[in-house]
């Protein structure tokens, strides 16, 4: 698969993730929506799903959708490590591109918001109780477990060129979208279950810097590091655990 | 297939559809059921498993069972624009006998409902804040999610006669009904998700002239047209995109 | 297949099914339990998921454990007619079992439970309004729609002796599973969705015959023949549509 | 395959199991979480899909998880009762490890908990009303349905070795988690549903002498041992009626 290939499958998979993602999110935070307060599994359940969506769109390139796992894939040398870059590039451009749609299908409810102060958690994640090195150790442990899940699933043949298929099992990207759902409901309580650097950092910077809400929240820069670093740690102890394994 | 068995399928289909989708509303929307007020997760898995048990039921003509499907498939050159009015009238018919079906379901609920005027939301969408312009946003956003979903996951095939088979995949119409689940509550907050025009507008119609519900509401004309405008430009652009990407 | 494997398979599998089905029920009804309260979706799923359960381990006779399944399998010419009094014999002796088993499990609530007159319902069900006409329309409406996706549904092969094979579709039992589940969301809120007059006529004899709970309520014969009828009706109905359908 | 890697998948597989199950409790039960007082809806979610993504990755050696599975394939023949013993260990290995990083991810959660003393419930079970006869009733059923499911249904082989394949059936550990899934759901209310001793001691053992917790509460040694010997008992009763079945 070429490197402009790679890019676009990821940028518009990931893309879709981020929408859904986040629309998910949003649709419980904001007012004047019909999911209003519509709670944790609601939004866990949406999570699961978007991943589906996306995941089944972006098949061609392997639909790694997240940093994390073509980091991940590349220790584990099922990924060319020269084809990472583009991996990542098409990842973060997809986000940022999800997480403006995101803002435009709900552009009346940002509007009509009477704490524009608090919408950065539609879109990025933040600790229920700050303190980094435990903070981290949670998106770690999030992280580690979908990448191992993806690498050790025998449902999932990671093939040349790291384009992990699903193809043996009908379940296809279903079976993903369960640990996605699971990690929510089951590690997602401290942090809100980063677990992707793309996801967090790139609508992140969608926020900061390209979304027109008014009186709109700052970014928690000072937090933003730790669901990059956490889940590239993950992904990177899930690839040499899954190599260190007996064959 | 025959232009009859089109016809006949799609309307099988669709009215299973409506009565599930509408059901699910009226459950949790009317007094006296065993649903009032279960929430938004419920309307959404309700609808989500609507489109599995419709589509299951179509299958022979491809279970487009939405108007926005069809000109998206069309457009994209997988279905012949000779049969498109077909399916578009079979879809319709299909929506408005689910419709009267899901009344009869719920007729004793209608009939001790104390706000009978606010029974319209059963049938047929409307914004939760009212702006043509942004509401057609959403149901673009949301339609064009679907119809590419339907065109570019490689568990779908959409063959000759526009009939998409999910059969190498053994998720079948699991994976629509995911989409849809998702698209509910994810995109679902601002305007409800009608993403199919014979879903919004035939039940609509039914509401208004067929339904014998006593001091019963108005049927919204002036907003009637988004949920049929925005869906069809979803599809038509979802349609579009497909076909530009390289193959 | 013979008699006795038919018998046997269909009791062990609407055992499964009714202890499962009363099961959450009684969970979402009865005090001091860690599922007291916990709703409609709560006991949707639960019963979607009994019908897995238990239609997975009685696949040996096709896993109808529903007399308006088996009726409506008989109409359709896809089970012998001399077979179809073993099945249901098997379906209301497993009825019986399953809702025994039930109140083993919740022993203690029952014991506990400081409205014990109200506790038919764990095991049968009542209609919010109480119309036997409407109540039956509603009732033949929901199983029209399970008997109708059993046939129609290309997933779904029903061979010689009547025994429906999912083995085509990864989904299997996944699939009936969804249907149920939406068919409590949408069609379940007026009358409790018996579809099954082995489901509700089985275990209402044991509440009112069997089971040692003190200062139990009454049985409600008079509705008790509405859940019979109308699901007779309605796989019957079913039946003659597939037969009328071009093929 | 050999006894050290059928000690080291089960370790790995119950640990994820762990993680997830005890997680998605901590999720619901602490404060300072994302999931606070999620219900009972959400937590049998959780735990069904941890059922899956732990079977998912222990698939080499069955993906047993859970001593009253390897029991009751046993006496069903299905394994070697020499290998039995290093399922067991690798299965309680599992199940100390994996509460441990549960409690790593929820850490500043139990920290901050204002009732320290009642986290048991986190990683262990107990009734709702204490009574050891019909408390060992309801386990020993639950875990009936479950390994009976896992023995009868046709979805499931279990090969040389004990190993279980879920091949034949693209659902694969979808199926298994959707039984638990229900399980919890319906027969979850009087106990907790621990169905597996590993599940419940080992995390029990890991809370009273390994997690530093500051003021925990007591380990409940006096109910700890219904959630043993009930699976237990159920187990083996379900691989003696698959024995005892017609094949």
């Amino acid at each position: 698969m070429s490197m402009g290939s790679i890019f676009l499958w990821e940028m518009i998979g990931t893309a879709v993730l981020i929408l859904l993602g986040a629309g998910v999110v949003a649709n419980h935070v904001l007012r004047n929506t019909n999911g209003h307060g519509a709670g944790t599994l609601f939004i866990n359940i949406g999570w699961g799903f978007a991943v589906f969506t996306g995941a089944s769109i972006a098949a061609p390139s392997g639909a790694h959708l997240n940093p994390a796992v073509t980091l991940g894939l590349a220790v584990a040398k099922k990924v060319d490590w020269d084809k990472v870059p583009v991996y990542i590039l098409g990842q973060f451009a997809g986000a940022i591109i999800g997480a403006m749609l995101c803002w435009a299908v709900y552009k009346l409810q940002f509007d009509a918001h009477d704490e524009p102060q608090n919408t950065l958690g539609v879109f990025s994640t933040a600790p229920q109780i700050r303190n980094y090195t435990w903070n981290l150790v949670t998106e770690i442990i999030g992280t580690f477990v979908l990448v191992a899940w993806i690498l050790l699933s025998p449902s999932v043949k990671v093939g040349a060129d790291g384009v992990p298929t699903f193809g043996n099992s009908a379940l296809g990207y279903a079976g993903v979208a369960f640990v996605v759902l699971v990690i929510g409901t089951s590690l997602g309580g401290p942090t809100g279950y980063a677990i992707n650097p793309a996801r967090d950092l790139g609508p992140r910077l969608a926020y900061a810097f390209l979304m027109p809400i008014k009186n709109k929240g700052r970014a928690d820069w000072g937090y933003s590091w730790v669901p990059v670093v956490g889940p590239v740690v993950g992904g990177v102890l899930a690839g040499l655990f899954a190599l260190a394994l007996p064959s």
